[in-house]
C-alpha cells in the first residue's frame, strides 16, 4: 500500500506539478484579499477554479489509485488524507458560490501550502529532533514565560505612571516585554523613565540569550542527527568493500571518517583510462558508467557501489574511465591518506595485498 | 525525607493541577491590572480566593505531610519551601482586604509561576550547563559591556550636537547602544549624521555576533551535556545485555552509537509472532507486554530492560509478540548494523553464537 | 617577572577592589555628562579625583613593584601598562584643571573599564578562538558586504522615486540594508514599494542566516576549544592515579569521558565515614580535609587530587570522613560504571586488584 | 593553466592592489549617488576613469596572461572571467559618456566586490556546507514559508477590521509578518487588538527559533567541515614523525588530539639553545630558521616539517635556537602530555628509543 503512493511521489514531475500547484493556490488567495482582486476579480476566480479543480483531481487520485481499496480509510484517517480531502474543498465553495464560506476557501487555500511537505526527507529529521528536544524546549519556554512575567510585573510597577499609554496593566507590559525579549522591537511601546531604560537594557541583554537558545538547541540536536546518519553510511559503504574484509571496525571507522564529499557534474569524467590512479570512489547519490578503451562492455554502478579501490594499493594506470551519467555525490578516499593510516601495521596491508591479487588472479 | 515528597511529584494529577493553579494565579493577577477589572471585579477576586486558597493548602499539605516533622525547618529553608511560603501569603493579603500590600499581591501572584520548576528534570541541567560555562558567559558579558561603552562614548561625541535629544549624554547614549547592539531597534533614539550611521551600521554588525555568543554557548554545552547523559544511557544499556558479555569496551561503544530512538503509541504492536525478525529493543521510557499466542503466560518488561536479542543472530521467526501498554520510547538496535560491525572477528560471532545457544538450551 | 606581578592579580581583594575602582570610573564619566551633573557637579568632581587617583596608585605600584625594576620598560611597553598609563591621565587633567582636555578624560575614564579584563582567563581563550576562526569570520564579513551592496543597490533603484528620503543614494540605501539585515529594524527608513517590501522581506530572512553566522561560529570554535581542554584536563587526572597505571590509554580515555562535575559547598561532607563507598573524586577546584574519627590525623588534599578510589573495587565501608573546606568543584567516577567498563576484561580486574592489594599490604 | 593564474593569486601585493581596486570602486559608484556628486562631479568621474581603467587592464592581463591562448574560452566562461569581463565595461560607458548605460556602471561598479572573492579559501568551504546542508536549509525555508503564511492569513482576519491600513489584505499582512518573525520590528505596521497582540507575541517567540535555525545549521556545518580538515591536517603531521612511526593508528590520533596551536611573530625565538626542552613543534604555517651558535650552518625548514622531537623523550638541553622568519603558526606537543600517553606501554618507549638513538649514531 505505502509502496503504491511512493512510487507517485518519487516522480519528478509529480513532485514539481503538485509544487507548483500548491504555491499557486497559496499565491491566488493571497492576492485576492488585494485591491488588485477588484480589477481582475473575474481571471482570478477563473484561476482559482482551475488550480483548486487539479487539487480535487489529484485527492480523487490518490484516494483510488494511492491504495488498495480496502486501506482507502486509513489514507483518509492519515496527514496527508486529510490535507487532500479539506484542500480540495474551496473548488465546491467556488462552484457553488457559497459566499458564507468564503473565509474558508481562503484559509484552505493557504493550507494547500501543507501539501509539499511530503516530498521533504529533511522535515522528517526536523520532527524527530523536536521531539527528542522537547523536553529542553519545553523548559526554556518556561524560562522565557518566567523572565518575561518577571519583567513585565516590574515594569508596569516602574512605568505605568509615566508611560500610561504602553504600559497601563500587566497585560500591556508583556506585550512590550514579549517584543523586546524576542528583539523585535517595534518602538511602539518604550520605557521613559531611568529605571525603566535600565531594566529594559538588561532584559534585551538577557532576552537574547534566552530567546534564542531554542533555535541553538534545535539546530545542534539537527547537527548530531545528520552526523549519526553521515556516520551509519559511510561505516556501511567503507564495510562493503572486500579490500577491507579483514581491517578491524576501529580502523574502518578511522577510514570512514577520512572520507571527503565530491560532487561532478553531468558526463563529467570522474576516472580517466591511462591516468595514474590515487583515490578511490564511493556512490553516495546519482549513477555512473564504466567505460573500457576498444571494448564494447559498458558497466553501470549505482548509489552505495564503489569503484577504483585499486588504486589505494598500487599506483598503476587507470583500466577504464568513469564518467557520470547525472549530477553525482561521491565519497572520495585517496591512497595517500589510507597508506598513512595502515602504515604501521604491515601484516594489515600484507593481508589487503592478498585479497587484491586474488581479485586479479595474481599469484 | 526527600522520597516522600518526590511521589507527591511524580503523580501526574499533581503535577497538572499545580501547573494548572499556578498559571491561573499568574493569569488572575495579570489580568486584575487591566480595565477589565472594574466590571467584573466582583468575579475575579473571588477566583482569587478559591486560586490563592489553594496555594496555601498545597503549602500545608507539603509542610506536614512532605516529610517527617523533624524535617520541616529543612523544607521550609529550600527554595521550593521558600516558594511555597510565599506564594500562600496573598490569601491572607486578600482575605483580610489589606489595601496596602495590594502591589505584592500582584508581584507574590506572578511569583506562582516559580512553583512549576519542581517538575523539570531538564531545568537543572540548564542550571549545571549555566554554572559549568559561567566563567565564558562572564567574559562575553564583559566584552559587551565594554562594547556598549566604547560605542556609547564614541557616538556621545559624534552625534550629541546633531541630535541632542537621544545623545544628549554618554547614559543617553548607552540606551540607544544596548538597543542596538542587542538588536532591538525600538527606532525612539536614531543617528542622523553620516558618521553617527556608520559607526551605528558597524555596531549593529558587531553586536549580533556578540550578543548572540551567550546563547551560542549556552546552546553548545546544553548539546553537549544531553550527549554525554545519552552516551552513558545507552553505553550501560548496552553492557547489561548478556550476548555482549563477550565484546570488549570499544565494540560496546560502537553497538551504543548505532542505536536509533523510535516511539511506539500505546497498544501499538512493536513484534508480532510468527514475523521475521531483524531487530532488538531497549525501552528507553514506558512498559511493554510479551505476549505468546495459545499461552496464558505475560511478561511485563520495563524501563531499561530489552527484547528481541536472538533476532541479531538469526533469522528466525519471531516467538512473541510485545505490545506497549503506554506510549513507549524504545532503541532499536537492527541485525544489519550489528552484523556488519562484527563480520571481522569471526572469533566474537561464535562466542556470541555459544551465549545464545546456552540460553536456548542447544547443543 | 612575570610571577610577581601574578601574585598580585591571584589576590581575591587586589582584583575586587580594581573592578570597583573601574566600574567605579566608568559610571563617573557617564554621570557626567548628564543633567545631575549641573546640580552635584562639586560632589562628582571630588568623587573622580579619588577614584582617579586610585588608579594613579594602581600604576605607580604596578611599575615599581610589579617587575624587576630593569624590565619595567616591557610593562610600559605591554597591553596592560598602556591601559595603566593612559587610565592614570584623567587624575592629573583633573588636578591642573585642563579644560581643553576634558573630552579625553571622559574617554579614559571609559577605557578604565579595560583594567578588569586581565583578570578573566575565559577572554584569552575567546581571543584565541577568534585568531583561529579569523578566515571564516573574514568570510562571512565579506559575505554580509557582499549582500549589503548588493541589496542597497537594488533597493535604491527601486525604491528612489516613490521614497526619495530614505533611499535617496546607495550610501543612504546602505544605511538601511544594514540595519534591516542585522534586524535591529529602528524603522526610519522603510520600503513603500510592493517589490521593494518583497526584497525587503527575502532581504531579512537571508540576513538573519548570514548575520548570525559569525556568532554561531564563535560559540563553536569555544565549545570546541573549551572540549579540548577538559578532554586533557580529565585524562591527566584519570592518568595519575595509580590503580589505573595498568590500563591501555583507550580505556583511560573511555573513563575520562564517564566524569561527572559535582560541586559542594563549603563544609559540606563529600565522604562520610562508615558510609559504604561507590564512587571516587577527582578535585578540580577548591580544597578538602580528609578526617578519620578518634584520631588527630588531618590530611589536605588539593587541586588534582583524588580520594576514595578503593570504593571503585570492593564495596567497603569508608574509611575517614572527607569536608569541603571551600566551595569545591569534583569529578565523579561512580564504581558502577566503572565496573560495567572493565568488565568484560577480567585480567585488568585482576590487575588492578593487585595495585590494590600492595597498596593495603593484603596478600 | 590554473597554475599559471594560481601564480598570480597567491601573489600578497597582487591580492592586496585587487582589493583595494574593488573596494574604491564600490565606494566610488556609492558615493557618485549622493549630493556630494554635485559639488565634486568632476574628480568622481576622473578616479572612476582609473580605478574602472585598472579593472580593464587587469582583465586584460588575466585574459593574455592567466593561461596559454588556446584555454582563453575556458577562463572567460569560468566565473571569475565572467567577473573580470563585465566589470571592464564601466569603464568604456564612462569613456564614451553614454548616459542611457549609466545604471548599468552603478550596478557593474557594485559587482567588482566579487572580485575579492577569488581570494579567500574559506568561501569555497562556506560553498560546500551550503550545497552539503541545502536540505536541511530548504526544509527550514519551506516551514518559514508556512509559518508565514499561516500567521499572515490568522492576523489579516483578526486585524483587518480595526487596522485596515497595516492588514488590508493578507499580502500586506505578510509584509508584518516576515518583518516580526525574522525580528526585524520596524514598528510601521503594529497589532492593535488584544488577539493581534497575544498572536503576535506567540509568532515573534516561534519567528526567532524558525528563523535563527539556518545559520545555526549552517554554523554546526560549517564547524563539522573545519573539525574534520583539522583532524586530518593534525593526523598526517603526526604521522609523518619519524619516532612515532612504530605507534599504531589510534595512538597517532590520541596524539594528534593532543596538539596545541601556538603562535610567534616574526624574530621571535621558539627554541633557545642551551634551554631545557619540553615541547616538539610542527610548522602550520609560516617559515623557521634553525640556528647552532659557533656555526654557519642555517637550516631552514617550513609548513609541514617539525622540530624539537628529541625533548619529548630526553630532558636534555636545546642543540640549537630556533627562530621564526615570519609570523608562524605552529602545533606544539608537551613531553608531558606525551608521556601519560604513552606510559602505560613500556614496549612503545622502548621502541621510540631506539629510533631515537639510531637518529643520533648511540649504541
Amino acid at each position: 500500500m505505502e509502496k503504491q503512493r511512493q512510487s507517485f511521489h518519487d516522480n519528478s514531475l509529480y513532485r514539481i506539478l503538485i509544487t507548483a500547484i500548491a504555491v499557486a493556490a497559496t499565491f491566488l488567495v493571497a492576492i485576492e484579499t488585494t485591491r488588485f482582486n477588484s480589477n481582475y476579480h473575474h481571471y482570478i476566480e477563473r484561476l482559482e477554479l482551475i488550480v483548486f479543480g487539479l487539487l480535487v483531481l489529484d485527492f480523487v487520485v490518490n484516494l483510488f489509485l494511492g491504495q488498495p481499496l480496502k486501506y482507502m480509510h486509513k489514507y483518509l484517517l492519515s496527514f496527508e488524507g486529510a490535507v487532500d480531502l479539506v484542500t480540495s474543498l474551496p473548488f465546491f465553495i467556488l462552484l457553488f458560490d457559497l459566499e458564507q464560506f468564503h473565509f474558508l476557501k481562503l484559509i484552505l487555500g493557504i493550507a494547500a501550502f501543507l501539501k509539499i511537505a511530503r516530498f521533504s526527507d529533511a522535515l522528517t529529521i526536523f520532527k524527530d529532533v523536536i521531539i527528542s528536544e522537547r523536553k529542553s524546549i519545553l523548559a526554556s519556554l518556561y524560562l522565557m514565560m518566567l523572565l518575561t512575567f518577571a519583567i513585565s510585573t516590574v515594569l508596569y510597577f516602574v512605568e505605568k505612571d509615566a508611560n500610561p499609554k504602553g504600559f497601563s496593566s500587566i497585560l500591556e507590559s508583556m506585550w512590550w516585554s514579549v517584543v523586546t525579549l524576542a528583539t523585535v522591537g517595534y518602538g511602539d511601546v518604550v520605557p521613559v523613565t531611568a529605571l525603566g531604560k535600565l531594566l529594559g537594557a538588561l532584559a534585551s541583554i538577557v532576552g537574547l540569550g534566552m530567546f534564542a537558545l531554542p533555535a541553538g538547541i534545535l539546530a545542534n540536536g539537527f547537527a548530531q542527527e545528520l552526523a549519526r546518519i553521515k556516520y551509519i553510511t559511510s561505516w556501511n559503504l567503507v564495510s562493503k568493500v572486500p579490500l577491507f574484509a579483514t581491517l578491524d571496525r576501529g580502523t574502518i571507522s578511522e577510514i570512514a571518517r577520512m572520507l571527503t564529499v565530491k560532487r561532478f557534474s553531468k558526463n563529467e569524467t570522474i576516472i580517466k583510462q591511462g591516468d595514474i590512479g590515487d583515490a578511490m570512489y564511493f556512490i553516495l547519490e546519482g549513477e555512473v558508467e564504466v567505460v573500457i578503451a576498444d571494448s564494447d562492455k559498458i558497466v553501470q554502478l549505482k548509489k552505495g557501489q564503489f569503484f577504483g579501490e585499486i588504486a589505494l594499493l598500487r599506483d598503476t594506470k587507470r583500466t577504464a574511465s568513469v564518467i557520470a551519467k547525472r549530477r553525482c555525490e561521491m565519497l572520495e578516499l585517496t591512497s595517500y591518506e589510507l597508506k598513512h593510516l595502515i602504515r604501521s601495521r604491515p601484516e594489515i596491508v600484507s593481508k589487503i595485498e592478498k585479497v587484491a591479487n586474488a581479485r586479479f588472479d595474481l599469484p
